[in-house]
């Protein structure tokens, strides 16, 4: 299914590189899928490690890079300084059609940075936004942005919305997801002015999305729509205060299960579904977030990935490039530009 | 210890009142602290229900009050048309010195409103905020501002903090709180200007806080800092996904142990450690987030509490009420007006 895909890889990306990238690559390559991978980074050291790692070595072609990125560099030093480093070329890989999608586990600000110079903004776009994929009690969600912008206006929130909706589309299969705009309550008086204003001009141009209105905090693990839309800031401190909240209650349930001997008899007797549980709340599973709105498919991986978790992240990718997710962003957009003429011909003009 | 103690209730807030209101001091009553309780609702109604909840009714007055805010209404409406409702009397109790606190769980933009005109802020509070207790793994923080404004600038920001602090150690006895603020990473150039803004000036002030610098969201469980500043928009989506994420943790958990007979079994024998841990997570025990910034006591409870979370909300009105809380924020304003003489002329003034 993957076969004659090409991924390009920075490898130096994140706090456990290369090791922790080359190990999600063997994961990948041992599946058999038929990918391919350029690898960019110091490629003495890389094609050594690739010794121990020989499904890996057998699908990976590695380009030499010694600059690397780091990861607390700023976008503007890293945009100024980049060039011709790991994440440089990697994203440069897909820019020149030799790769289809560009994975890497390096610093968000400096990839976004990097990602606009190289890949540009979509037509239409204004700003590019990261997918997180959310585990809920009804599948997973898409929620964007969480992290490429701090701030969002209203245009730049239905922009959202409408790639986030392209996204559960092409990604998940999901024929016609439901879209939330997020709030601090339900009534159309509630919030942010530019959160009402999305609103509106989500029911008022001829988007076509089937927009539930706005949603609360809980909505989103409860389900209730499949994308949910907020501005970078919200969204980047929503994603990691639940993923700290998942942590402190698997930590009290651990803690509730060594309290004596009964509980830990109970615990072994459970271990599978506990076991099962732990897989289900592993958050290296949902690993891998997309940058969404340039002319090339971009996923992060998190910083602190291990190989499992970098698999993960290179799965998205497989999945975002069988997929026609630029093709349902543009045609939603286009909807979007008939519906509004004057600012279709100011985009379009750019 | 809560010996000559008057609450001040609302006997109409809330999805479930009177019922669960009353519930609720019944439970507190039993318990024999000595307080007493002005409640204020439809007279008839309520002096009917006591009836089957005696010890609530040996220590209740009720005060006649047949007008309700309804749980829809805007604030400005609620300011406009609700004099001589049930939440406007019982707010009135605390600015006219008949009790010490008091307790609500209506309308949260309706409370705020009509408690800023009764009560109105203290010398030096730009804005209240509304406090929520946290569970982490090293205890309770406090969070603010958690829905009582949408939107916080520099300013509003530390005197958050300063609120936050006082509660801290008023309310759990916590001598040295750690105060953080909520961002999108730890580093200086991250976020809002107005965060950085905040940043810099409790660096910069003489406040004397014990400031950790940025968090970011797993923080909050992680139980990195005691008190975690926020705007009221971001605290309030923040608190409510942290909600839903226990809750689907916790559906997961049971999905999987009524999975199977071994499971099961498992689950059995671990019952007194599961209930323990249902306990501990029950989002009805950390019931009652607190108004601060006011001349005058404010315990909101939640809208969909029963009578144990109420109960739970009642326990911290008269935590509030027993601790130094108003004179440990104004000794913190004082020392922050000291260190700033100008805006401390200009609030000084008003």
């Amino acid at each position: 299914m993957a076969e004659g895909l090409v991924i390009s890889i920075d490898a130096m990306g994140g706090d456990h590189a290369p090791e922790a990238v080359l190990d999600g690559i063997e994961i990948i390559a041992r599946r058999g899928l038929g990918a391919r991978f350029l690898v960019h980074g110091p490629a003495a050291r890389i094609t050594a490690l690739l010794e121990a790692r020989p499904a890996a070595r057998a699908a990976c072609i590695v380009r030499d890079a010694e600059k690397v990125i780091a990861m607390d560099v700023k976008p503007s030093q890293a945009m100024r300084q980049g060039k011709g480093s790991s994440m440089w070329n990697a994203l440069a890989s897909v820019e020149e059609g030799e790769a289809a999608v560009c994975v890497s586990a390096g610093n968000t600000g400096a990839l976004m940075a990097i990602a606009m110079i190289r890949l540009r903004k979509m037509d239409g776009v204004h700003r590019p936004a990261l997918i997180a994929s959310w585990p809920t009690a009804r599948g997973f969600a898409a929620v964007l942005d969480v992290g490429a912008n701090v701030e969002a206006d209203a245009a730049q929130l239905v922009e959202f919305a409408i790639m986030g909706e392209a996204f559960q589309r092409a990604v998940r299969g999901d024929l016609r997801p439901k879209v939330g705009l997020l709030n601090v309550g339900s009534e159309d008086q509630k919030g942010h002015e530019e959160i009402r204003a999305a609103g509106r001009l989500i029911r008022e141009s001829g988007v076509d999305l089937d927009f539930h209105g706005f949603i609360e905090g809980d909505d989103i693990s409860r389900g209730t729509v499949d994308v949910v839309v907020t501005d970078g800031f919200t969204g980047n401190v929503a994603l990691k205060t639940a993923e700290g909240t998942a942590r402190l209650v698997a930590g009290f349930l651990r803690e509730a299960l060594s309290g004596g001997v009964l509980s830990r008899l109970g615990a072994l007797l459970a271990y599978p579904a506990l076991q099962k549980l732990k897989d289900r709340m592993d958050p290296r599973s949902v690993n891998g977030a997309v940058f969404v709105g340039l002319n090339g498919l971009v996923v992060k991986s998190h910083g602190g990935a291990d190989g499992l978790g970098y698999a993960a992240a290179i799965d998205v990718a497989v999945r975002m490039a069988g997929s026609h997710f630029r093709e349902e962003v543009a045609a939603n957009l286009r909807r979007l530009a008939v519906a509004e003429p004057a600012p279709a011909a100011a985009t379009g003009a750019s």
